[in-house]
């Protein structure tokens, strides 16, 4: 016998299901819900159920998009010959606000056999594909800096060093704003390697 | 000009008005739907939309049910002159694990006026009309030793002074399995005024 209303234990445990939600955070969650006069349960349920309605991925660089195309595939301003490949979406968003002016591939994930992500779970052949029409002259990849972000980064070398000229990697370093005292020693590593003429 | 579609930027806004979840987390979780094969927006979203659906607040302690009267109130074999006032639903579920007996009363709530919450917030005029009905003969104030429910168990003292005999408040003192090489100075003074005989 549980003293929670189905509704009520339902919701906490698709909340549970969500990642850094626990059982307890959950229950503080749905209760807030039902209390709140500024979040409500209906406008969430809402905003979840639409979530996947009439998304599209854009059929050159996976980004999600309403249209065939995202706004920045369809650009002719930009520059088409050089791929920034990304893990997911908000990546492009933040590498936009940098001023890149180039073109993106969204990975939708990266490499990683403990959660079931194979090259077959990722937007691989799509950028094969992509790269093999020819045009292509670089291909950058900013995967994350972490060991499933590096093994990606390898795996995407191995697979396009034959079709593109130029695969590059994004600067490891300093990060603007750092305290040399307080870096890693791998990141001081790295920027000593990368050190460039003043 | 926004890059991601409105049904991701309308979701990313409603996780955000959640406590605890700041606009990055809300990203993350919204895009983690997106992509999980495990946690799916169309489930939560549903959980969500149907749960204030034939959600009612039992007539007599206010808390959650899908009766009029909840499984606690409707037992006679439990101790009805009884009342533990608790802040919330989930306090009903600690408490029955501590085995207790009697009847609850779930104020929804605590006293906290810079969130709004005053006297007419709470469901203290219900637990009024059941103490003035006189077949109360104690009522158990179990708020959380907090700054907000120390002032409500006041108030609900003054409140029912006349119309209860007994009041009582939960012990303050060390939690079982405590280090109290490690207990704050206002637990621990707590423990020696409520201490009691060997």
């Amino acid at each position: 016998m549980s003293l929670l209303p189905p509704q009520i234990q339902k919701t906490i445990e698709e909340f549970s299901k969500l990642p850094g939600i626990g059982p307890k955070s959950a229950e503080r969650l749905t209760f807030h819900l039902l209390r709140s006069s500024k979040a409500s349960p209906e406008n969430l349920g809402k905003a979840l159920s639409d979530l996947k309605v009439e998304l599209k991925y854009c059929k050159h660089c996976q980004m999600v998009t309403l249209q065939e195309e995202c706004l920045i595939c369809a650009d002719s301003a930009r520059d088409h010959a050089t791929i920034l490949v990304v893990e997911n979406p908000l990546d492009v968003i933040a590498f936009e606000r940098s001023g890149f002016k180039g073109v993106y591939h969204v990975l939708h994930g990266v490499l990683s056999p403990i959660d079931g992500m194979g090259p077959e779970q990722l937007k691989l052949r799509e950028l094969t594909d992509r790269c093999e029409k020819g045009k292509i002259q670089e291909v950058i990849v900013a995967t994350n800096p972490d060991v499933e972000g590096e093994a990606t980064a390898s795996f995407i070398r191995e697979r396009l060093k034959t079709k593109v000229k130029k695969i590059t990697r994004l600067a490891h370093g300093l990060p603007m704003g750092a305290d040399i005292e307080f870096a890693d020693q791998i990141t001081l590593k790295e920027a000593i390697e990368g050190r460039r003429g003043l």
